[in-house]
Order: structure tokens, then C-alpha cells, then sequence
């Protein structure tokens, strides 16, 4: 029987955080961490386990475990493998081929226990692992959702809301296509609590905003965190428990994740962020927003990119 | 005028995660972090700053900042200065001479601007630092908490809850005195749910509980951690956002923390843990329980203890 | 010096619930309850304040209070009044007489102990008393709120998210106008995730909304509500409780409340609901959206139906 | 399959109060109202439905149903049948006889579709109604809890807590027996942070508590609050919350509430309040806590004195 129980595979920088923010969420009874460096995921359940005894933290099991525990949970949380580090060459798709192999080696392990489970990736470069876990392996593809653009959707209404003092949940619009170099913004989506972005600098009476240059910091926020920290993991962690809440109360929200495209968008046989519907059952739909033909050319050319990418690990 | 905002010294492993349970808690307005690396304080709130576009992270304002930052701020966590680090001897007090003039410079700031705040020291070692800035500088008393063993408490009823399966909430008694090899329990108060720890192996129909083992295992938590993980910080953080919430919201609790005795217990001109009330006014009295007379035995040791390290660093 | 305390003015229905939403929000200290009928005030503040026994609900103070608590609140929720009751003429309107001296003779006691607090009114005909407590008093008048549309809004969403088994905080637009018959939508500017409403039926491959009966429903809601339980709560308590977290963090959100235009849409002398910037200082500004002519039309109308209510009351 | 999912039987003042402490808790992804009257049940349910579209309140599903929603739910709430109303003789047990009744039909209606989920117990007596689903049905004992002394302790608890001026949740001791009054309370384990009660007045420097008086006064407060408000709603309402939670979250916690003892405390075939594990499976276990002789034989007569009642109605 599937417990209400989250298994989180790497118990490194962001499936650390990722422990923190579902523990904070309030809507899990069980966290296992699971790393090959067993020591690593037991010290990290440790250290958040202590906390359940602060009073409005709840009483959360939270402890270090391995693949089998995956028979009964609800959700597993792939952020297993290297991640981009200073000093590298900037760039998720440096990762590409030990993240396919790692994605590989833990999708052979998930499957010898469960075929229920809502799994989340959020290791990079997040649309090609996600595509070979949806596309290599006998798992219902709608369970399988690449974190994607979610991260930078947020990313890009938090700059656009800071510019005019808006809450940023008032901005609206999204990052799609990869997640990295090529993604896309769906500009003329974009508004602020109804007001179209370009408008909005008569109507707060401040300066425009320079498309260009946000969609460039938005693309360069998670490189310009790493050289800044070292690493990114409060972002996706949050980025993370949002998908939880989402799929654990079935609320059927909007989000722009990454799933292989059958024919959406002109598009197939590749995965890149679109706006999904998240509920239960993971992904339980895709959704056909209206874009301009350069938008929908600047999509096409992403999912181009990466299909060049993925045909290089094939 | 003060305003609900909160400022972190210090953007390291700590201050970061404390930065991401304080804006978890949904409680204040503005998160404001300051590290000497202004790099990396600015790295680590924009990491955070995203997350408040996602629908349930409140829009908090999350930025870089500076001392003059404290002037209109309630609260001040000060994480500032070297830890332990793995390798290292694995005992806080290592790091007295250093961070008792981190501390010093740190004060020195802040009392440039404020008197008002009360101000979290989580520096270790902890009960050295809040005695400095509670006795060296014209600052209300009251209003300086250190976090001393209010983690190791939480430890502590972890480690029984988990052994009886029972809710770590309803364990109940202190960890006290240092914040260190010294710290003691008063196991003579120490219960679940009513029934007396003694009791426990046959109302609950399991093994006893050897109180020297747990109380090592509590005094040895941190440096577990550290060994596992290189650090401490989700355990901590938790901590600090526990005292947060009972200052924004006046709570009265009682949470074991550090401070200056004046003559409670038969000891002064030290900082050490014992129960106190905390409230807007941060330390609003200090709670005499009973001990038994080896428990206050072990609790004077601890005081001279400290005592002795506080005569170094003067 | 103002306290995170929040005073509500009427224990009725809907000040009780109000006090339930605000306490589970864990924003505010203290909750006083103000009501002629002491008694009841104390009855309500009691059955609450056990509450704060259980671990999960913040340690807040609730109580019984008067005017004189005003004095260092931070929010002051007007409630007082008589609400339409079943069996009379399911029309706001008719309260109007009654709850503009009401009013103003509760303005009259607030100003007597502050002028610093964000003052909700939640009391029907909720644009006419909040034009009166905007315009008869000397109170700075973004500080002024009237729950307005806030509460139809939502219903709006909800509806259109149910028929399309959308998460509702997915679907955009207004109701703005007048809290009552005269409502409108901006149906122009609704959409599910940036799909426009027009395009839904076909992209969900639903069934299409009904525009006008949407709207209808929407003006219903409340008095269907009412028909069926007698009395409508917590509806308006939530959408206090979402105004109230936008003070207090000072969020920036955009929301749909009223207010008295000063030009704005080229209507003035008259307090209807359009969509306004609220954070620590109440409104403070009001978004100029796009509207159709019709829909303009419609909320020019909706202010005129309200300004002759307002004439028959001076 | 058992799904997240709550159902409430009984939409009157308690059960709707539940229903929005059940939605705030932000734990479960669908609320059911049942009760015989469905309009006032949808009413309710559709008040509370509006709330979801507002940013921090989850996008829970809430609507009426009927007995076959029981099939799935992971939680029932019994709230059905009449409450004492202000005027008539202010005992619970002048409602024997009537909920007896209403508990078997409901009973019966739940037995045809589940034998699964918890049940939780509000309506009154509670001892005799529970006592009766417990046993006359043929459903798992330890699935079925009454809500019991859990207000009542919550109620001692913050009599306590607010006369010392500290935290409610430092105050610890039970009030046990009946929901009623013959209800006793644990005065020997009461205690302050550590703190036994005969020592707080010292220790705080406030007057000593009369214990006799608080008593009465936790006997009393649900009729003193009847005859303030009409009704008593909140202080249930989040009881059944903080139940719900240690449910969903398999939280082991030990709250005091009412079940069928077979030995215990030397008491059989009668429900009384007496601390319980409560987690995922219900009542998991009976907690053994000392008494005092005297303390032993109020329980005792408490006991007795429902076995009488229970009597009258078989």
C-alpha cells in the first residue's frame, strides 16, 4: 500500500535542502534519504530528524534507507549524480553522459520495486534524464516529471515583480523549452496581474523591461548562484516541494515541467518544459498555450537542440 | 520603527539554512543577509528569493545587506565565524579565541545601530560568545540569547521519542549547562507523556533507555553530523526559527538557551542553558526548576567549566 | 507603538470566523474581539483561545477587548453590523441605513485611539460604508480597505477551475464594481494559465462557460450561501485572512478591494472594487487594467448605481 | 484505495467549524459534508470551497456527498446529531438517548462501505457514543476515537498557562475520565516546563492556583460558552484537527481521548478518556500513566458513573 512517504535519492547539496523543504511542507509522514554514501544521507536525515522536536515542526520519520523503500512511496525525488561545479565550463550538458548513466543505473533500481510511485527528476541536464527515465524504461510516463523550467518560470516572474514591486505571484508568463542555454520566454503571455508586460512601465511608471536581458539573467540566475555559493539548492528544493504539494493534494495546478512531447506543439520524441497539469497521477495533462510564431519557433529551436543532445548518449 | 524583519550575520551553511526556516515560517516580512563575502550573502538570498513565486512561499523580500540594515530589524541571528571543520579536533571550544573577536567586531556593529533588536547568537562556542556580548557591551540583556543546548534538548527527546515510538513532543526534560562536552540532563524531570523515563521500559514493553549512552549520544550529535556531512546546519536552523516565532509572537515558551545567570541556581558571571521564558522581549525570565542534587552538581561543574574557558579569552 | 495585533469589531458569524482564519494564518500575536454583546466577544475569544493548547496552533493571546485595544493594533477588521438574514430581501442594499450609522459611529470610536491601522471593512453594503469611512473621517485613506469583490473574485475562479479541472489559483480575471448586483467581470482578460476563457472549451475539450451565468452564479453565491446555511462566514474570513498576511509581509499582492476612485477608469466620488496593490501601508496604489469598452461600460455603471445608494445616505 | 480524503457527517456548527480547521491544516486533498439536511451540507461545504482559490489556501476539493464517500475516506468525523442548547438543563447526557440512536444509524450506514478509515467522535455524550460504535458494531476498536478530554485538557491547560503568564504548551497534566462532569484532572503530573504546579506560585511570584476552581472551570467552559455564543464550535473544531494530523502524519502522539478500556487503569466495558497513541492505525495504544490513590479513584467513579449512563441505554 503506498504510504504517504517521499524517498529521496542523493542526499547532496539539493536533495538535502529538497529533505528540508518537504519536511517544512507539513505533508509527509516519512522522508528516506538515499545515497551510496550511505553515511552522507544518514548524517543529513540525522540532522533534520532533531528537528521534529521543535513544536510546530511536524513528527515526520525521517531517516536514511535504500531502493527498497521505494515499494511504498508516493513520491521519489531523483537528484542523484555530479552536479555543475566552479570553475567547470558553465553548462548543465557537460553532465550529459554520467547523468544518463546514473539516471540509467537508479531507473533499473526504482523499477525492481515499484511502477507507482511519482518520480521527480531534478538532476541535469534535467530534460535528457528525464527523457531516458520516460522513454528506456516499462514506467508509466505521466509518473515521470522533469523539474524543467519550473524553477526558472519562478525565476522570471521574481524579477519582473521585483522591478515594478509586484508579488511576484501576480506576475504571470513562463520559461519553456530547456532547461538551460535555449529556454524560452512566452513574452506575450507575460502579465502583471493583468496589465501585458508592455505596458507596465507607463503603468508603475518605471522603466521598461529589456526582455533580452531578463530571459539572459534568468537563464544565467543558476550559473551566477554557483560561482556566488558554490552550488543552487534552496531554489529547487522549493521548486521541488511545490510539485509535492501539488501531487500529494491532487490540486491539479499549472506548472511548466519537463515530459516527452508526443505531437504537442508541433513537437515529439523529445522532453522540454511545457505547462502540465500536476496532480495524483503526475503528469495528468498537457497544456496547449497560445504562443507567437516566434515564440513557438524559439520552442522548436530549443527542442531541436536537445534533440541533438540526446542523440549523442543514445 | 522596527519592522518585521530579521537580519543573518553570517551567509554560511547555518545562516543560509536559517535563512530558508525563517522564510518557511511565513512570519516576517524582510530577510536581510550580511557576510564580509557579500558575494556570497547576495548568492544565497537570491537562491531563496526565487522560491517566493512558487504559490505557497509568502512574498517575502529576501536580500544582501549590511549592518545599517540592523537599525530597523527585530531580530538578528548572528552566525558569523569559523566552525568546526571534519579533521579538526571535535570540540567547539577550539575556536574560542577567534570567534570571541568575531563576536566583538560584530557587536561593535550592531550596537552602532540598534538597541532594540534581540539578537540569536548561534556562533560557537556558543556559551563563550553570548557571555561577550551580554557583559562587554551596553546592550539590554535580555535582549542577547544564545541557542546553547535548545538543539541538544531537541536531541535528546528525539533520541527517547524514537526509542518508545512515541512523538517526540510529548518527551519531556532539558539538556543544560554547556553547549559542549559538559552539557547534562536532568533526567530526574525527564518523562513521556506523564510517565517517568524510569518507567518507560515496561509501560512501553521495551529495552531501557542507558541515560549515560543517550546523554553522549547527545553531547556527540554534532560531531556525528559533522563527520557525515561536513557540517551541521538543518538541526540548528529549525532551533533559530523556533526562538523566532516565540519572539514575533510573544509565545512565553520555555526553550532551554543560554544566558548570563545572576545568582539562579547558585551560579553567575557565566552563560550557560538553562529554561527561560522568551518573548517579545526576548529572555523575559529565567525558569528555576528542580533538580536533584547530582543534577546541580553537574550543572555547577558545567558553570565552572565554562567559567575557566571565559578567563582565557578576557 | 503598533503591536502585531489585530482587532475585529463584530463577534457575528463572520467576525468569529475572521478571528479562526487569522489565528491559523500564525501571523498575529494578539486577537482582541470587540462586540456591544461583551459576552459574546468573550464567549467567541474563549472558544478560540483553548485552542492554543494544541501543538500545532500558535501560542497567540485572544481575548475580549473595546475601542481602547485599537490603539496599538496593527489591523482593525470591521465586522459590526447586521447582515441580511433569510426570508428578507436578498439584497446588501437593504442594510445600508443601518450600517452606515453603523459606521460611522465605530469610525468615530477608532479615531479616538489611532490613526496608524489598516482598517478592513467587511460590513455590507461593503462600498458604501467603506466610502463612508474613507470620506466623513479624518483617516489617511489607503489605509481604508474595503473587502469589495475580493470574495466574488475568488468564487469567479473557483467556478471556471471546477468546470475545467483546472486548479483555480490558475484561473485569472476579476469581478470588480460593486459587491453586489451590479458586479462585473473582465471576462477579456480571464484565462486558465494563459489560455484565454474563449479558447478553454476547445483546449480542455470541455463543454464552454456560460459567461452571463458564470456571473450570475457568482452574484448568487453569496445569497444562495445564506439561503442554504443561514449566513455566510467563511468565505470573507479567508479573503480577510489573505488581506491580512499581504499587510503584515507586506507582500505588494494584487487585489481586488474597494476603495473610493479619485479618477481612476474616469470614476470618482464613489468606492468600488478595482485591483489595488496591498501591503504594510493598505492600498497603495491602484492598477490601471485593460479594460473592453463594454466592460468599462459596465464598471462606469456599476459606480453609478452605487453613487445613488451613497446619495440616499448623506 | 484509501485515498487522502476527510468525511465530515454532520454540517451544523461544529462539523462545518471542522471542516475549515481540517482545510487550514493543509494535510488532505478532499473534504466531504454529509449530513441529511444536503443543502445546508453544500452550503457549507461551498463556502469553504470559494476559500481555495485564495494564494495560501490549498486547492482542496470540498463539496457534499453522501455515506458511500466513506469508501475511500481515510478519516470520518462524526458530528451528527442535536447539541445541548443554551436554556435546556446544561449536561451533555440529557442527549443520550437521541445520539445513542444517531450513532447506531450512522454506524450502520458507515459499516456498508468501509472498515478502514478513523473515526473520529465529536457528537455528545461522547463516552456513551463511542462506547457504542466501539461495540456494538463490528468494526476495528482502535479505528474509532471520541474527541473525549482532548478539549477539556486543552482548556486546563491554558487556565494554567495564562494565570503563570507562560506558554500553554509548557503546561503539562491531563484532564481524563469523562467528557463531563464527573471529569477529574491529573494534578499530581501538572507541571510548568519541569516546574510541579505547588511550586509555580513561588516560582512565578503569582498567586497559587485553586485547583478545585480550575476544575470547574474546564467542567463548565463548554457551557459557559453555550450560553455566550449560542454554541460551541472553534475549540472542538481544532481538536479534531490536531487529531487528523497525528493521523495523516502517523505523528505516535499522545493525546487523551475517549475508548473502551479492557483492564486498564482497572477499569473495563465503559469508554473514558485516558492518554492514547494516536497515529495512523487510531488508537495505537493505551498509555499506563501513575495516578495518585485519589487521583485512581475519581477516575474510577468517573467511570462508574458513565457505566450507569451507558446502562440506560442498552
Amino acid at each position: 500500500m503506498i504510504k504517504n512517504k517521499v524517498c529521496i535519492i542523493g542526499a547532496g547539496m539539493v536533495g538535502s535542502a529538497t529533505m528540508m523543504s518537504i519536511l517544512n511542507s507539513g505533508l509527509v509522514a516519512e522522508i528516506v534519504m538515499i545515497d551510496q554514501n550511505e553515511k552522507k544521507a544518514a548524517g543529513e536525515a540525522l540532522d533534520a530528524f532533531h528537528t521534529t522536536s521543535f513544536t510546530y515542526v511536524p513528527n515526520v520519520l525521517i531517516r536514511q534507507g535504500n531502493y527498497e523503500d521505494c515499494k511504498d512511496a508516493q513520491i521519489i525525488v531523483m537528484s542523484a549524480g555530479p552536479s555543475v561545479k566552479p570553475g567547470e565550463k558553465l553548462d548543465r550538458r557537460i553532465l550529459t553522459k554520467t547523468n544518463a548513466e546514473v539516471t540509467r543505473s537508479v531507473m533499473k533500481e526504482i523499477i525492481r520495486y515499484t511502477q507507482e510511485a511519482i518520480i521527480i527528476f531534478v538532476s541535469n541536464p534535467v530534460d535528457v534524464v528525464t527523457y531516458i527515465a520516460q522513454n528506456e524504461f516499462n514506467y508509466p510516463r505521466n509518473k515521470i516529471i522533469g523539474s524543467g523550467t519550473l524553477l526558472d518560470t519562478a525565476r522570471m516572474r521574481r524579477i519582473i515583480g521585483e522591478h515594478f514591486m509586484v508579488d511576484t505571484k501576480n506576475v504571470h508568463g513562463y520559461i519553456l523549452g530547456e532547461h538551460g542555454a535555449t529556454a524560452m520566454a512566452t513574452w506575450s503571455l507575460c502579465n502583471l496581474g493583468g496589465i501585458p508586460l508592455s505596458d507596465c512601465s507607463k503603468k508603475f511608471n518605471k522603466p521598461a523591461v529589456n526582455q533580452e536581458q531578463v530571459l539572459k539573467e534568468v537563464i544565467d540566475a543558476g550559473m551566477n548562484i554557483l560561482m556566488a555559493k558554490g552550488y543552487t539548492n534552496y531554489g529547487i528544493a522549493e521548486a521541488v516541494a511545490r510539485m509535492v504539494k501539488a501531487i500529494v493534494l491532487n490540486e491539479l495546478s499549472v506548472l511548466p515541467v519537463s515530459t516527452t512531447l508526443e505531437g504537442e506543439y508541433g513537437i515529439k520524441d523529445v522532453a522540454i518544459s511545457v505547462p502540465c497539469i500536476i496532480g495524483q497521477e503526475g503528469i495528468q495533462s498537457i497544456l496547449d498555450i497560445p504562443l507567437t510564431k516566434e515564440e513557438h519557433d524559439k520552442l522548436l529551436a530549443s527542442a531541436n537542440s536537445l534533440k541533438e543532445i540526446i542523440r549523442t548518449i543514445e
